[in-house]
Order: C-alpha cells, then sequence, then structure tokens
C-alpha cells in the first residue's frame, strides 16, 4: 500500500465529484486538501465532509493555487469548461508532480455523443498546457460520484491512462485506496477511450432506465477487494 | 428473435474473426456467404466450417462482391490496412444495407496504443466511403475470436455504434444468435471508444500475463444468456 502520509489536493474539490474522492480517501487515512477558487467555500466543503468522517480526518479547505502547491499529487475533478483555464491557474504549483485528470469532454447537450478534442483527449489537452514535467495520468471518469459518497460497493473499474508506468502504478492505488479496481490502461493516447465511454454510459442510462451503468474488466484475476 | 432467413455475408470470411462469427451464425440458423478475394480461399473455409458443423448448415463460398450483393446484412471483418480497398470493392453492392464493420484501426507495432484515424474512426471512414444510404454499424471489435470458434462462453460484451438506432436493435440481435451481449452505444461517432478499447485490452493481456481480456457492461439487468 501507499502510505497514507501522502498529501491529495483535489482542485474543484466542492463538486460532487471531488467531494466523493476526498471523502474516500479522507476515510483510507489520507490527507486532503480541499481546493476551490473560493476559499470559503472549500471551508464549507470540508465541514460538510468532517460531520460525515469526523474529526479526526486529515482535511483543510484552501484555493486551488494553494492546494496545488501544498500537494504531493493534485487531482482535477472540474467541468471541461473549466479545464483549461484551471490548469493555467494551478500550472507553476503542479511540475514535478502527478497529476490525475477526471475530465470528460462532455459537450452539451450532446452528452451521449462522444466528442474528440483536437488534442486526441481531455489529457492530452492538459498534457500540452502543463508541459512534460507533470506526469498526467487520466482515471474515474465513468465512476458515478453519489456512490464514493454512499459507501456502496461500486460496480465499476476504472481504466487508468498516461505518465510513465510507474506513475499509473501510483495511481492505480489510490485507485484502490478509495475502493475501486483499477487497471494500467496504457499511454496517455488512449485517455479518448476512458473519457468516452462516459457518454457510452450516459447513453446506456437513458435507454436502458437505469442511473449508474458502469464497466468491468473480464477475463483476468482480480484483486480481492 | 430475428428470423433465420435473412443471409448475412462475411466479407474477409476466411480470416480467423470472420470464420468465428460464421461458424456461429451458421449454427444459429443463419444463411451464411463467406467472401474472399480469391474464391478458392472461400470455399476452402466453408468446407473446414463444415466439417465441424455438417451438411446441414446453409453456408456458400464465393468472392467478396458476390456475397455482399446476395446478401441482406454485411459483415466486414478485415485487416485495417485492407479496410479501404476492401470497402470501395463492395460499395455498389451494399447500398441501402446494413454494413458491420468489425475493423480496429491498429497501427502495428504499437497496438497497444489507440490510433485516432482522421475522420475520428474506422467506422466513420467506412460511413464516408460507403456514402449516407449503408448503416455502417460498428460491433465485436473487443472479441477473441479463438473463443467464438471453439463455444466458450465468451466474458466479453458487445458495444454496438452507428446507424439508425433501429439498425442497431437489428445487429444486437445478431450479436445476441452469436451468444454474446450487445449494447446500444450511441451514434457512430461513438465508435472510437469500442475501437480503441481493443488496444487497452491488448494492453491488460501483455501487462497482466492473460489472453483473453474483455469488458463487461455492469449496473444493468442483463438479458439470460
Amino acid at each position: 500500500m501507499e502510505s497514507p502520509e501522502q498529501t491529495i489536493a483535489i482542485i474543484g474539490g466542492t463538486g460532487k465529484e471531488g467531494k466523493g474522492l476526498a471523502y474516500r480517501w479522507a476515510k483510507a487515512g489520507y490527507t486532503v486538501l480541499i481546493g476551490s477558487r473560493v476559499r470559503e467555500k472549500a471551508l464549507a466543503t470540508v465541514a460538510e465532509l468532517r460531520e460525515r468522517l469526523g474529526e479526526a480526518v486529515r482535511m483543510e479547505g484552501m484555493t486551488n493555487q494553494e492546494a496545488a502547491e501544498k500537494a504531493d499529487i493534485v487531482v482535477l475533478t472540474v467541468p471541461y469548461a473549466a479545464h483549461q483555464e484551471t490548469l493555467l491557474t494551478i500550472k507553476d504549483q503542479v511540475q514535478g508532480k502527478i497529476l490525475i485528470d477526471v475530465t470528460v469532454p462532455l459537450m452539451p447537450p450532446k452528452v451521449t455523443r462522444v466528442h474528440i478534442p483536437p488534442a486526441g483527449s481531455a489529457a492530452q489537452e492538459a498534457q500540452n498546457i502543463l508541459g512534460p514535467d507533470v506526469q498526467v495520468v487520466s482515471a474515474f471518469q465513468n465512476i458515478s460520484y453519489e456512490h464514493l459518497l454512499n459507501d456502496h460497493e461500486i460496480e465499476c473499474d476504472v481504466l487508468v491512462c498516461g505518465g510513465t508506468r510507474a506513475a499509473r502504478a501510483e495511481v492505480i492505488k489510490l485507485v484502490e485506496a478509495a475502493g475501486l479496481t483499477g487497471w494500467d490502461a496504457g499511454p496517455i493516447e488512449n485517455s479518448i477511450v476512458a473519457e468516452g465511454l462516459t457518454s457510452i454510459l450516459i447513453g446506456i442510462n437513458k435507454q436502458y432506465g437505469v442511473e449508474s451503468a458502469g464497466i468491468r474488466i473480464t477475463g483476468v484475476q482480480r484483486k480481492k477487494e
């Protein structure tokens, strides 16, 4: 196991995606920094999560920049419309670190149609913005975040793309710490598959009248969960 | 169930992908036309499959053009290097029909890296070549075809993209006739996800030391298999 001594920043940590991940990692013993454009919002989210998790958890609220600066690993959970701007805000603070990009390049209102950004994927856009000294690893795009907050077992695996193989292995440990199964899904060029799966799963939800269609990798021995 | 009165052409039907699908559909009672550039090769494949399935199955061997002409539904199973050329060969014969494209745009030797063709996917390339009067529906990209030939239960679902919703529903019936579970995965723009998953699954096979990693859709009631 990765040492829970690691500090994880969640940029855009006041949204439901960020909250769900913060909840799971704080519960697993990691120090979690909730970032927001507005410090007060971050503090409100910390207060909300402390109510559920107790005062003993290691969690702080601050601006996105401060969180990115203080953390060992930075997780980006903002809507696609805020992706580029937010990355520019934290670019200096994430140099030399792993940035986990959760972004799906959805183009409302056609969210069930895969949209390929010019760079090939949202993760590749992030890599282009941040430069070669940041390990951009994409993950978690297909998870229904309400479930992260509700202690359900989540019937959905996580595809982990980008960065070096070692960086992906580190992210897979964080996936496991959140109670999920992660798979090394290869180089950053593969991220469009994980990102685009979100549109397919939203479409399956609509068409089959369910709320959290997911995917599982089959044919490989799973770790015990 | 779709009436097994339908006739299915398998273009490139002498490859292992085509053979596997031909085997399953012939067994399910469909009339299967094995197409090849060279008629004698198609006849040899028919003889080979008849040895396994018996003489009662409805199966014939012929050229790709003849097969496409005579069939109700046309299935394309050729390597990506032959994709464009083969489509041009059968363009006139498939007008007004459903063409099921099984092609994955792999670029050897980097087959574990997703390659996005300029049109967005191999299926979109096919649609551009064939024109608007053909329902190009992509499917079966992630199936290990050896398993189709071996009567195994296959632990891998099929994502069905492209064409109209009705065309996808028709293809899903053929997926089920082959013993698999198919899902309506939306418009043709989504095909790159199904195509690209093949690279991710090849990578997982290599990295985790297995031979047929696959995917399953979770969170939705499955039909009985």
